[in-house]
């Protein structure tokens, strides 16, 4: 079964399932490692881990890339952030097609504006037309080459303060333009206004969430409400960060490497997560 | 002051410095952050975070861009772990014309054979030709295009066995091809190996060394050895790692993301980071 | 002297220069040898030996890297193609400082709407407003790593039908906004647009046009009119499709090569184009 | 039926085909236009077109990535030449893996260490041990993900002036290996020795030529000897050098555009190439 199949499958069974961010080949090694079903190959991740800033500044061939490594390091679909479609529906037809053809199992595309800012920042965050949104949806379910690679459309209605109404609105033209899934995003610290948008979405469609505000909202609630994939969207990347900064601060404090050694994984765990003992077995078949 | 004339001063001015591995962006500027005058782009923690194993799966141009990221990220110099060139001497040329053009400090080559295999990795750790790897070093030294850049000759005799004698032998050759400075590497946990090889090398030229193993090793020892550049080689990598090991564990086994939320960076702190005020700041300057 | 200072000193010294096109290493290569100054990265070009249409289907990012190639491959200056700047200012600046960092000599940036289209191609040409895009030439000046890279301010005020006096009020805005010199584009066959915005131009600063439309207008009256730099826009591309072309049909008429090879350059002329002779030397110093 | 299928079956029918070489998704276009059933992805004109020489100073993921916008930009079969392999079993491996992912029909590999050089410049071939080289024909085998995907053995025996016995017997070593078809290479200028390895090898599998040097041979004689595929190995980029070298020479003496232009392809035919209108036809449906 391919992955966009087995994500498709996951997407409309009616059960709540998380999935968890990778933003390189290593961490997607670790989200596999520790039983996750599929990644979330998040812009915001990807783009920290690169160095730059969630508004489009790493280019879509760069972040496709990266999706690459990810699916050449693990054995689990790959929900690619597709972030606005980096430009109009012609890019996104270009995106899809090296993500679909490389087995990348789906894309969530947004429906703001090209350069997109990250929706966790203060200020305005303008949206595209209905229309024009639209026709990147359609641009985006005509040119994969795999009829199973999940298109999610996901409206920041919520994210730029428009509220419950304009968000059903928004995704019952999504859903009419063929989204395989409605990606509703909120930085409510509630979740309340998901959840209403959900009992008045009535399930037409399944609902994928990213609660990193809402995290204290029960999972059973959200799966009432018709949500199917709850993504945990970017907590590798952010635990990473604060491992990283305490380690660096101390072995500078220390001046030093052997206070922290304890707190950081040793070579072997390194190497048994990339598997270097697959090598030795192939030198055996292959030669050296 | 270019990068590379920096990290020149550094390296020949006598006393020991700490520079600190990073393996992409986000890293180097959490290197950058603790106060750190360079970065170690270490080959294995770049492999690692890509997904892939140290002995040469990713492709030089892969960890190239990988170094021109950790450039752009960041404004301190970068020494670039040039594994054992990525070929022949005429390898080297392109790389080392890459890196010196877009600004990078400097580059280690080791004297292995190419595909190499990580140094921590038990077994043959077969050397390159004393003849052939100078050839690489003066390629190098010939190819730069910045007078500053830096070419550091590692030598893998300790790793491979050899003993201290044998080491000097290849490290004077290494000196006479134009070297700017040797690298000698060790596994040995007590790093006696190390301190005996610059006892006898008698600061005839600047070593750097490494030491993952042997860290208990006390500096002053190791400057009165003639050591000038400590590189702490893969602890952000195996920082990470263990973070992000624990994060996807909990995760998994709450199935969810409340409790770990206050283990990990904040989003505040990730914006921080990656300096989303100076882009807001911009805006005003040349409008949205 | 860089290729930055280089290229400036040739617009800045009144005399008309012509410059052609490349669209990779080896068509550069060929510009080179043929005794050009300066080469044209051009977006057209290289988006079409990519593959792709000249609407920003390629990254800006698989650009650069072409761009990097032309670079390494010859020793004149380059001048880029940047398009609309792949999105807004603070795209600009990203690329900005990859380029100028990697010794490219300078940008050319066109006051249209990302995703731009080929100024060739009939049908709506909307333009950026002059706000905005005058951000953009500010934030590529403020941007650059070296102070003699050029920023050209290419207007498509005659492309999108809006006359000379619409054009000649941009340019000013743009000389006022820091732009080293003005392209100012056409498609029109007999080029009096061109001339007639030259003369009220009153060289205040220095133009650049391509005139592949009006490619009969005579270069003195160009020169008169205050044109520094003359671009031959695509002509390595056509060329190279021409022939491509002619040589696939027969090898396909002829179902075989025999007939076809007095027509295209033997093996050794490769050899000396990408000049092995050089390999063989260096392989006497650097050893094999 | 896929691209790896397409292959295979015309690898396997009997019939003698003429395949054409690409080395950029233009050239590709041309290839698929004039009616090739496949496209050769020559190591030696993506070299040449990246500006570098055919010594493996490209690296494998730049001209995988070529291969990959060869396989956007057209609707046939490529064959990748895959050089030496790129280094050892495991970057083959790794190759293999990308290709066979993103839809590339096969791979050639030949029997010569790394880096290599082109079979056409005089001096030393060393080819590989014969047990290394199954080795690298077994793991790309192995590691393909479309058991369609097609493993051609190039033996560069002949090359290298070892003659036609030493050529069958590492040719049965690879067959043992499990190559799907041999690459009997040569750069006689009579073919004879490829005729003669032809008779003897008595289609135990199909061969595959590149009678670059040959090309008098007459068609009915190679395919009595087995051949399947007949590779036209680096025309296009040569027919491309030729008329490049032609138009920016006149173009510098003529020091105008005007003369060359009924030379080369005019913008419609460029526009035309690329498939312009297709996008205008597009926007109708999914908006601008």
């Amino acid at each position: 079964m391919s992955y966009a199949k087995r994500f498709r499958r996951s997407l409309l069974d009616g059960k709540l399932e998380l999935i968890l961010e990778a933003h390189n080949g290593m961490s997607a090694r670790i989200v596999e490692e520790a039983g996750f079903s599929a990644i979330w190959a998040s812009g915001l991740s990807i783009a920290s881990a690169l160095g730059v800033r969630d508004c489009n500044e790493a280019s879509w061939s760069q972040i496709v890339e990266v999706a690459q490594s990810i699916h050449d390091a693990v054995s689990i679909p790959i929900l690619f952030d597709g972030d606005s479609g980096f430009g109009n529906f012609n890019n996104v037809r270009h995106v899809v097609k090296r993500l679909s053809h490389y087995g990348i199992a789906g894309i969530s595309l947004e429906d703001k504006l090209f350069p997109k800012m990250n929706s966790f920042i203060a200020g305005a965050q303008a949206l595209s037309s209905v229309d024009e949104y639209c026709g990147k949806i359609k641009a985006a379910q005509d040119s994969k080459c795999d009829c199973n690679f999940t298109v999610i459309a996901r409206t920041e209605a919520l994210i730029a303060g428009l509220g419950v109404e304009a968000a059903l609105k928004r995704a019952e033209c999504y859903h009419e333009a063929g989204a395989d899934g409605i990606f509703i995003h909120s930085k409510a610290v509630d979740g309340l206004d998901v959840l209403e948008f959900g009992r008045q979405w009535g399930k037409r469609s399944p609902l994928v969430v990213a609660p990193t505000t809402y995290m204290d909202t029960p999972l059973a609630l959200l799966e009432q409400a018709g949500v199917s994939i709850y993504i945990c969207a970017n907590h590798m990347m952010r635990a990473s960060i604060h491992a990283m900064r305490k380690v660096a601060g101390q072995i500078r404090k220390d001046n030093g490497i052997s206070a922290i050694d304890s707190d950081i994984s040793s070579l072997e765990e390194v190497f048994s997560l990339l598997d270097y003992d697959e090598l030795k077995a192939a030198e055996r078949i292959y030669g050296q």
